[in-house]
């Protein structure tokens, strides 16, 4: 049974990025590459990836100062509803609902799971629509006090494990589901 | 020698209280009070108080609707350039620099640590005076979206210490300092 999951680094106070679109705070920070929650463990359960249009703009601006190429093998899918550049072949752009897509991404996973790279707002999308089982945060020791927020939903989670790799406090949630506003 | 320490809940997404000035998130989540990170610990080792006016003013809102009585016996400052009910003896108002005040919260401390209640300005401030040792969070498992942030300034921290209280992560940081934007 696949899972859809949307595994991230964030900010002690809620951010994915800064207000200047850098991820330094983040890869300054020291990592064990195979500690709890680590990447290269994740990546291996994967299928399938879904990218928000402004993630996606960003590892494309990456991948072009540094040179690296376009880092994953899995099928991807980018919402937007602009004609963005593929990276690769495996990428493809789309324009249609989250439920519709995530179908599509399931069947291709084969019973691997789908990653929901980010942003927090596509997360978001996944979830409202009931399709999101987890969230899995690796969370960095800085503050940045603005920039793209990591869920900007009122949600319930519940908490599944707790870990520490290096700098970084790591937990797994399970999406329980909209929470309600106080009466 | 006496340490000062931010020591608050926040959500995952960074806020200390939601847009209903709701603490609902927190209050309904399961917690074990004599378990990591615990208040009954940490308020033994507290001699002094401070805290930001809309902290203030939400306390004796609840203490009002509760019937509660002030819950702190330790030397309370009260950040603000208002002129507000003080509700105990052991409350004064304050509209002086944090520097200054700190010195007499360390003095009225006597030994044991100062806490800083919140919000998230006021403990930036103490941070950027260089007088905050400290920050000390437990997560809820929720997200709230929007609220009153946590720590509005970019700021370095190293991590000291991870737990698990019930749906809780608990963790304690060092505060390292200002974190300048990327070149």
């Amino acid at each position: 049974m696949s899972r859809t999951i949307f595994y991230t680094a964030t900010t002690l106070d809620g951010f994915l990025a800064d207000d200047h679109h850098s991820l330094d705070w983040l890869l300054t920070q020291p990592i064990d590459e195979v500690g709890p929650f680590s990447y290269g463990a994740f990546i291996a359960t994967i299928g399938a990836i879904a990218m928000g249009a402004s993630t996606y703009e960003w590892v494309l601006r990456h991948n072009e100062t540094s040179g690296d190429p376009w880092a994953y093998e899995e099928p991807s899918w980018v919402f937007t509803h602009r004609d963005l550049p593929l990276a690769a072949d495996s990428v493809q752009l789309t324009a249609a609902p989250v439920a519709e897509v995530h179908a599509a991404m399931t069947a291709a996973a084969d019973g691997r799971d789908v990653w929901v790279v980010g942003g927090g707002d596509l997360a978001a999308q996944f979830a409202e629509a009931g399709l999101l089982d987890e969230v899995v945060v690796s969370i960095a020791p800085v503050t940045v006090g603005s920039g793209k927020p990591l869920f900007p939903r009122r949600f319930d989670l519940e908490l599944l494990e707790v870990d520490r790799n290096r700098a970084f406090v790591c937990a797994r949630y399970r999406v329980v589901g909209p929470r309600l506003p106080p009466d």
